[in-house]
């Protein structure tokens, strides 16, 4: 083990701009937030692999011994990271006990660990004991990316402990981020965690958890947007459950259905998505204006009224942007909808009332203490 | 004078689908209503011209003598139906009194009778001595072609009485409607009543007006669909004022603001129209079927979503929308928009509850007792 103990933070995430539509090869738009999930990793001498998840109530340990048995004879499957390991994925499941298509949050953070873990440290010899703690500001199932934060939080700490990347940390400081080459290293495993949990995820989830800011996501390529401006954004959870499997098969049919009525809803959020990158790179080159803020929110007005010709609205998120927009605040859904989380751009210098019950978050970045 | 008494009747009308989109050359279906206005002709020994307009509360008379001074001395620019004899309707202003600017619907009716009386009869060497009472289910100024339905009234009883046209009326019948040949040209001469009380029409209200039915209105082509499915729509007066040359306009800056965003839903649009029309289509040739009404409720809630977008909406529009989607009912705004008149379909077999306070349209047409 090359660190005694370590402590890495990685934000959740909220789409901006292209939900649905980036699905059928259009841009979106994701943010980083500024509520967190963080990770304690520390070296034992007890010969036990320790994961305490007191969120989810999950607090569990196994005989270091008992897993060196499942790390594969060849390492040639997990040195490849374009695609899972899918029989130390098996063997996994068996060991712990997870039923062959339990996606159970608990299920899925265990697995994800124990993937990460056994990749990681399967070229040193010998499996090290630690015990691994996470807590989260972020609510599991609202698409806020509590599941690639917590990946990305995984990753960073065991390559760190495992001496694969080197802490960031200078004397004068306790708090760091890695370099570019680190950061990408960190993103490769978070997504197989990702992978892991969500079967088949577009890797934008855990590049936001990694780099932070905002992104730009585009038929399968991932680009930082060089210059961000900090966004207040008050976000909203209806707490209406749905599926995000449900959702985007709904908006598959209505294509097929209707394709000439939907699909020019497509290329205008494409359109959405472009025009607020470059009000965004506006704000940053000048200084925000009223006027950078009267578009932002006229972008949030209309791909809200087109996510819910995709049909992914929901009544409770149409209450939330009425009661929003009579303090003239201008909302939409983020992520799959049907439901889940709406965000609220707020302007600087206004503070809603506290009847809303709300909570600030701002864009921000992975942080090491 | 060819006739001694008749009384004719015309439709109001509804924009389906394609208000806003139809200026930027997309199509728009137009249905008339069972909405009508009627008008009652009677030759008279009086040497005077009267009108009645009860709705507006208007009684005028002047004597012939007096209106035959008014008559122009070349008939060139009556005969010219692609634009109005200016000269005329200047002469027709200063007579009645009517202040240059003057957009009051009095003044309109009075000017548009006063019109297409001369027009009509100034071939003929000598005014006739006439009375014409008007009264009409519709109201003026909620875009639902009240002053179009009025234009074919007169245009048709006063074709009828100057011999122009024959009456369609066979001895056993009392209701009849006139051949092709007649409403082209009652047609021809109401869209001059509209130009007078509209400045610049599109001429879809008159022809609506003048065939009922539904209208495909496309790039100013005017096609009547050949069959037509009887539709129920609750028509509901939202009574907001509005002004639709600033709501057209606000569509044009938004346009000029977000070209790539805003032309996509105009396409749209168009393909709803389309879709409409092709689904109106099969309901005649099959039975209308559930799914039919589907299609038609998803088209009209896609459009009313596009109509927030292009900023024509009205938070009474939106709260009817909602009332009604309660009840399991479709809304849409209809014609301008920003408050005004929207339809909502209503299922055969369905009937809304009385305190919806409702009226029931039905599609229909011209016809004449």
């Amino acid at each position: 083990m090359h660190i005694k103990e370590c402590i890495v933070s990685a934000p959740g995430k909220a789409i901006l701009h292209g939900e649905h539509a980036v699905v059928h090869g259009k841009m979106a738009l994701a943010v980083s937030l500024n509520l967190r999930t963080y990770l304690q990793l520390q070296a034992t001498f007890t010969s036990k692999v320790c994961i305490n998840l007191p969120n989810i109530n999950a607090f569990l340990s196994w005989d270091v011994t008992v897993l060196n048995q499942l790390v594969p004879d060849s390492e040639a499957d997990l040195r490849n990271m374009d695609e899972l390991d899918i029989e130390l994925v098996r063997r996994l499941r068996d060991f712990v006990g997870i039923p062959n298509g339990a996606l159970d949050t608990r299920s899925m953070a265990i697995l994800a660990f124990l993937y990460i873990y056994i990749s990681i440290f399967a070229g040193s010899g010998e499996l090290p004991s630690l015990t691994v703690s996470v807590w989260s500001e972020l609510p599991t199932g609202a698409g806020l990316g509590s599941s690639s934060a917590y990946s990305v939080c995984l990753a960073a700490a065991l390559l760190s402990a495992s001496g694969t990347i080197p802490s960031p940390l200078s004397d004068q400081e306790n708090t760091a981020r890695w370099g570019v080459a680190e950061m990408e290293l960190i993103n490769r495993f978070a997504f197989q965690g990702e992978r892991i949990i969500h079967g088949n995820p577009s890797g934008v989830d855990n590049a936001v958890g990694t780099w932070g800011g905002i992104l730009r996501y585009h038929s399968g390529k991932i680009t930082p947007l060089s210059r961000v401006p900090m966004l207040r954004i008050l976000l909203t959870n209806t707490k209406v459950p749905r599926s995000t499997k449900v959702l985007v098969a709904g908006v598959k049919d209505k294509m097929n259905k209707f394709p000439s009525i939907i699909n020019p809803v497509l290329d205008s959020v494409d359109a959405i998505s472009c025009t607020c990158e470059q009000t965004l790179s506006e704000m940053t080159s000048d200084s925000p204006t009223p006027e950078h803020y009267d578009i932002l929110e006229e972008l949030i007005d209309i791909n809200q009224h087109h996510l819910n010709v995709m049909g992914v609205g929901h009544p409770a998120l149409d209450n939330l942007c009425r009661v929003t927009l009579a303090r003239g605040l201008h909302s939409k859904l983020t992520g799959a909808g049907g439901g889940g989380c709406a965000i609220t751009l707020l302007r600087p210098g206004f503070y809603p009332l506290a009847s809303l019950t709300v909570r600030f978050l701002f864009i921000s970045a992975i942080f090491l203490w």
